[in-house]
């Protein structure tokens, strides 16, 4: 899962020698095109110049398997949703390394570190979502990745023009649960989510977070400036089936015929 | 409810007289000693005085009926968990005359105010629960209030060293579901919790959010400070009855015989 060439190596290297003690916050795995970075790698870069390593683990917390006692990182945060347990609750790991102040101040819960009456009932939720997912992991990827690869097979089959983002369609070398879509330019384009939700399709043009505003990806505006290009995420769990995939394909292939 | 005559008007005049755009903040009863403040006469005050008015109406919401287009106030926030809904989810109002700046940023969900994928379970059920307490709020006050009173008249009887804190136990001044009680000084102060737990008897020294640290309630201190005689609070719901006040009366008689 893990990928130790990178550019991003060098660049944060460069960075921390001319920046000491920096807070350093990186995506494990993006939550928009699936590009995942090596944690390890970069936690021991981050050691090495005395910086502070975040991560966001939302993506792949209880999709992968890792063992924070053998990573460098101070903070990991991850939400339950991502993994079939309620939205609205998560977790952030804290490294006994680091002492911080809370962001909410107040009452005495969770030692201090967060005031408020605790989601008892999320907390509950979470804590088992995650024990169910660690259960199947391994056989659980597989099917995902089944499913991942079908779509892009019957994509490249069926849509020759469509193209993946970042590198979303190396299958062992991204997030499983994400394939990141660049269609052909099409006068549609922006009412391509709308008929594809119209057809029972759920998918994305965006980040979950930025829904109800109208700016767009700014992942994707990074990575291709200028394109014209409908982007679309579609996201793949262990509910998913390849009839579902092969179904999105014939509506894909009446749009773009 | 609603008392209109308090020395804290003419000291919030004062205050606010030489104090201009200040921000009040005022329980609209005190969750450990019941006191009911007049929310209406104070955001009158403080709209006089073109002061930012806040009021924790945690302990009053669903459990008092009252317009927030007629009260003069800035802010409220509530909590599920103290109408039977779960815990870790309330809700602030923030009034539209106000524009604040949101503590947590970062997604956009709830229009930028707080971001965060929000916690769908707990908003659907706070949305019931408070429909549920306001169907038969009327009836439930009276049956509330009917075992407080049952409860203050024994205590009464039975302890008659007992004496009530701030002025909880005038019924129809005070918050029907807190009464908090001072009981005579004895050796086993320390353990009287202690006891009443472990007798299956739930009621509590302090603040709930102060749970697990060993301070104290400030309150207690701030209206006794010299007293010795410990402090025990005792609440309330639709879900009691006279006979567990009588099973707990039985119980301190024993323990202060």
């Amino acid at each position: 899962m893990l990928r130790r060439k990178s550019p991003i190596f060098s660049n944060l290297k460069e960075l921390l020698e001319s920046h000491p003690r920096t807070f350093v916050s990186i995506l494990h795995a993006n939550n928009e095109i699936g590009t995942i970075q090596d944690i390890t790698a970069i936690g021991d870069i981050c050691k090495e110049h005395n910086a502070i390593f975040h991560s966001d683990t939302v993506q792949t917390m209880a999709h992968y398997r890792y063992d924070l006692q053998k990573i460098n990182v101070d903070f990991i945060a991850a939400s339950a949703h991502k993994f079939h347990g309620p939205k609205g609750i998560g977790f952030v790991y804290i490294s006994d390394n680091i002492k911080i102040s809370p962001l909410l101040s107040g009452g005495s819960q969770e030692r201090n570190m967060r005031a408020g009456t605790e989601n008892l009932i999320g907390i509950a939720a979470i804590s088992h979502a995650m024990e169910m997912a660690y259960e199947k992991m391994e056989e659980e990827t597989e099917y995902i990745k089944g499913i991942k690869s079908h779509m892009i097979a019957e994509l490249k089959k069926h849509i020759p023009q469509v193209k993946f983002n970042g590198m979303c369609d190396d299958i062992d070398n991204s997030l499983y649960t994400v394939l990141s879509c660049s269609f052909p330019e099409t006068d549609m384009a922006e009412m391509l989510l709308f008929n594809l939700d119209i057809m029972g399709i759920a998918c994305s043009g965006c980040s979950a977070c930025s829904s109800g505003s109208n700016t767009g990806s700014h992942v994707l505006s990074a990575i291709a400036p200028d394109s014209k290009r409908p982007g679309v995420r579609f996201s793949f769990s262990k509910y998913n089936t390849k009839e579902e995939i092969d179904y999105v394909i014939e509506k894909l292939k009446d749009l773009f015929s």
